[in-house]
Parts: structure tokens; sequence; C-alpha cells
């Protein structure tokens, strides 16, 4: 019994997980329901449609991995919030964690988000601020936890799950907030922006996963948001690309105001992750998004 | 029986409010312990300390104002928060309250503090965040508003509790933050900073002494949060003003670990002073920091 098994490995958090985890020459099984990719280093992969009844037995029963890394869920944007998906994923999940527990698995690192908190409280801290999801996706994730706790309690494995933030980085799907405005600028065109004046709290996707692993391999347990913990607003991230790319274009910096039923602001307390994982965020935003900007633009040349 | 009574009318806050009601030919009643100083226009002058028994009583008496805006307080940094004088001024303003009733004044606007909220919540919201004030000075302001919100619910006179944040501006205290940046990188010293990394929410004194008459001339009621609503570090304001300085200091951007007891956060939620007083902030941070080091560089000049 030995190894890590990471799903949802051909995402967007699970390829930066991968290298994370292959740099550091540990035993992977990467899982993805399409067939296998390269694969970095160390990383072997198993080709696994889990929403299939005893896909996730079958597995487990081949690896007998050590470690749990559960990434896999429905997440294409914008759908996810709403999709009927959520539930499968959700029964799916939880058999995953019963055959991993049974099999004699030793840690889980579950990943939720911050659409299980109450928005209205803004700042997020885990001990806190009172769980009220409003979406279908968030309801399903904060149901997959509470069963994942307390099967995971039950047997004796140590569990913790982290709440992930807004994340950005390089191959992230276009229609999403830093591609849209790289976009734009590329074409020329000032950027739409949903919510102007909205804070939210940015992490770029090497962070994210490096705090994921981090989390997996400290004693932590419980939830843990994984975010920057830096507000900042949705028209200051756009400026800041429109700026990096030479862009003359000066976005309106005033907030508009924020109609009753928003979130002016939603940002991670990150103490329990900096305190119990001894992770730092090491990309600043601009770092960050010039990178993004550089890999739309070696995209759009090609 | 016509006038706004103005308490505290000499200090940093008072100041700037009776610039804004004389500008607009208000009459004021401007009251202070201190003798009377040059007052601008229609504004009236009245000598009275309100910690003396009968005080207030007699300056209803002679003035009976319609309305009543009442800053007068201990203030004074950084002793304020748990000094002894916090118990005498609840007695004090829930007296002048009650004779400003009684004499049939028609509108009342007290003013307390973010100190009022419990910080571990972060984002405050006057209709959610819990009250759990942590010092002295906050548990009387606290105390104050309920004692003033039923004395004036009782006698059917509309009330409103501005709920301050860290307001700056020129004529601000040498110990707070601006000032003392301002004054080290006069000296040529790098700035100590106690919280550097801590997240605040800053407003120029003139768009707070704003947002104090835009809420006593509008209907709203109960507690109204008066802040910019705009998160920013102390890190980054001071190295605004090191920057508008001409300063080639740069600061440590990346937050330090904010240790358990720390308030990484504390912003205001100000869509009830933005949708029910139509107030705005005019004023933005670069160009009221810029205003504060030509105030204090003139004055260290002089």
């Amino acid at each position: 019994m030995s190894g890590i098994l990471v799903t949802g490995a051909r995402g967007f958090l699970g390829g930066a997980v991968l290298e994370i985890l292959a740099a550091r020459g540990a035993e992977v099984h990467a899982v993805s329901s399409a067939p296998h990719p390269e694969a970095p280093g160390s990383v072997r992969w198993h080709q696994a449609d889990l929403l299939v009844p005893g896909a996730a037995r079958a597995l487990v029963a081949r690896i007998r991995p050590e470690a749990l890394l559960h990434l896999a869920w429905c997440t294409e944007p914008p759908g996810y919030w709403s999709s009927p998906l959520n539930y499968p994923w959700v029964e799916a999940s939880a058999g995953l964690v019963r055959e991993f527990v049974a099999s004699g698995g030793r840690r889980v690192l579950g990943v939720g988000s911050c659409a299980e908190y109450d928005w209205r409280y803004g700042y997020c801290s885990e001990e806190l601020t009172p769980l009220a999801p409003g979406t279908t996706y968030g309801v399903c994730k904060d149901a997959f936890r509470r069963i994942m706790e307390r099967m995971c309690a039950d047997a004796g494995v140590p569990a913790a799950w982290a709440r992930l933030f807004h994340l950005y980085g390089p191959g992230e799907r276009p229609v999403r907030l830093v591609p849209a405005v790289v976009l734009a600028g590329l074409r020329g065109e000032a950027p739409r922006l949903a919510e102007p004046g909205a804070v939210r709290d940015f992490l770029h996707v090497r962070d994210a996963a490096d705090a994921l692993v981090s989390l997996l391999q400290s004693g932590v347990t419980g939830a843990v948001n994984v975010g920057s913990g830096i507000p900042v607003s949705v028209t200051r991230v756009a400026q800041t690309i429109l700026d990096l790319m030479g862009s003359h274009l000066v976005l309106d910096a005033a907030p508009p105001q924020a109609p009753p039923g928003s979130t002016p602001l939603l940002v991670a307390d990150v103490r329990r992750l900096t305190s119990g994982a001894g992770w730092r965020p090491r990309i600043d935003l601009h770092a960050g998004l010039g990178e993004c900007i550089d890999w739309w633009r070696a995209r759009e040349a090609s």
C-alpha cells in the first residue's frame, strides 16, 4: 500500500498538482475518464470513469493507495453551478472514499469551494462563517464533505477539506475573468465586466496546487480555505491585465452601486492554511497575470 | 425650534461637518467645551462641557434645536480605547438625547464606530455581523446606541447611528497611520507599521462628514456603516504615501503571517449608506493622501 491517488488529474488544477508531486518524486496514480495523456516523471495514469458503478472499487483494489486527493467533479463553467451532474458526483465521491478507507487508506484530502459559505458574510473563516450554499454545486460539495468527514472519523483516517476561492492561471477556460479580459485586450476591445466593483480573492493555480500538496502532507484536518487572503477588485484585475498588455484603456475605477442581493466582497481568511500547513503564496498578481497574457498570446499566434 | 445642534464641533470630524453645513447655509449650533474659535458662515458657537450635570439641559433649552448630530466623546488616541472617561460619556450622551427629545427635537444622528462589531467577522454588515465590542470604547458606544434608539423610538423621533471606520485627512493626530508615515517620510526614515499586512477601510474625513450630513438629512434609521467599502492594506497606504512623496523606499509587500488573535481584514459593507442616503465617496485614496502630505509639509515648514 503506497502512493497518492489523484482524481480529476487532467483538470486545470489537477495538472498543476501532478507537476508538483512529480517534481517531488512522489508515487502518483493519476485518474482521468479520458485516455492517458503524456505524464510527467513518476506519474502513472489510470483511465476510469468514477461515475460508473464499480469503477472506484476496481481502481482502489488495483492501486491500494495510501493517500487520496479527490479533485474530480463536474466543473465546466458556467453550467456546473446548477448542473444535475452534481448529485451523482456526491454518490461517486462518497463511494470512492468508502472504498479507499476500507482498503486501508491513511489520508484524505477532499476539495470544495467558497460556494459552501453564506456569501453575505463576505470574509470567510472556517470556524466562524455560517455555511449556506446558494447553488446546487455548493450544496453537493458541502453534503459530500459531511459524509466524507464522518466516514473518515469512523475509520480513524485524518481527512482535510480544501475550500478553493477564485483560481486563475494559464489554461483556464476562456469564459472566465482573466482569459476574457486578455482576449478582449488582444482584440483591442474593452472587456465587459459583470461585477466590476466586486472584490474577490485571486490565487494562481500553481499556488493553489502547492497549497493542496502541503495540506495533503500535513496533519491538518477539517475545512481549510485555499486562497490568497488578499482582496482585489475585479476592475483592478482587469486594469492590471490591460496595463501589462500595453493598452491605454482606463476602466472606470469607481465601484458601481452594488445591488442588495450582490456579493460586494468574498475573501478567504487563510490563517488555517498558513499556520497549519506552513504554506505561503509565491506568485504575486502582476507576475501571474503576466504569465496568463503570454500564454494566450502564444496560443492565439499559433 | 430650528437648526442643527452639532456637538464635538471642534474635533477632526466636527470641523469637516461644520464646513459642509455652513456651505449649505444651514442654521448650525456648534458646541465645544473649549472657547469659541473662528466660525464659518452661518455657524453659531456655544461653549458647554456636556460632562457637567445640567449643561445639556441648559444648552437645549436655550437653542431648542430641530436636529442633533452628536459627535462629542473622548477620542484622544491611543488612550480612548480603554479610557474610564467612556463611562461618563454614555451618561452625558443619554442625558443630551433625553433633553433633546423632551424639548421637541425631530431628528437624531449618533456616532459610533466599527469597534462595536465582532472583528473576527472582518466584513461588517449592519444587519448580519454580530456586535461584540472588545474595548471599553466599543462597549460604551454600543450601550449608548441601545439607549438612544429606545428613547427615540418611544418618542417617535427617527434616529440613525453612524458607525465610522478608519478616517484620515489633514489635521489628524500625528500618532495615527497616515501622519506617522508622512512624518517618517519627511525625516527620510522607513515608517514602522504595527500591522503591515492588515486590510482596512480608509475614508477621507470630508467624505465621512458628507456622509453624516447626508444621513442626517435622510430618513434612514438604525445603524449605518460609514466607510469607503474598499479594502486596502496598511502597507499599500504607506507605500502610496512614500511614492507620492518621491521616496525610493519599497516596503515589503508580502503580508506577514497574521497571528491568531489578529484582525487581518476589517471592511465596511456600505450598501445601507449608498442606497439609503444616496451618498458616494468623492475623494480617492491617491488624492486624499496627497492632500495630507501637502498639509504636513506646509506645517513642518512653518
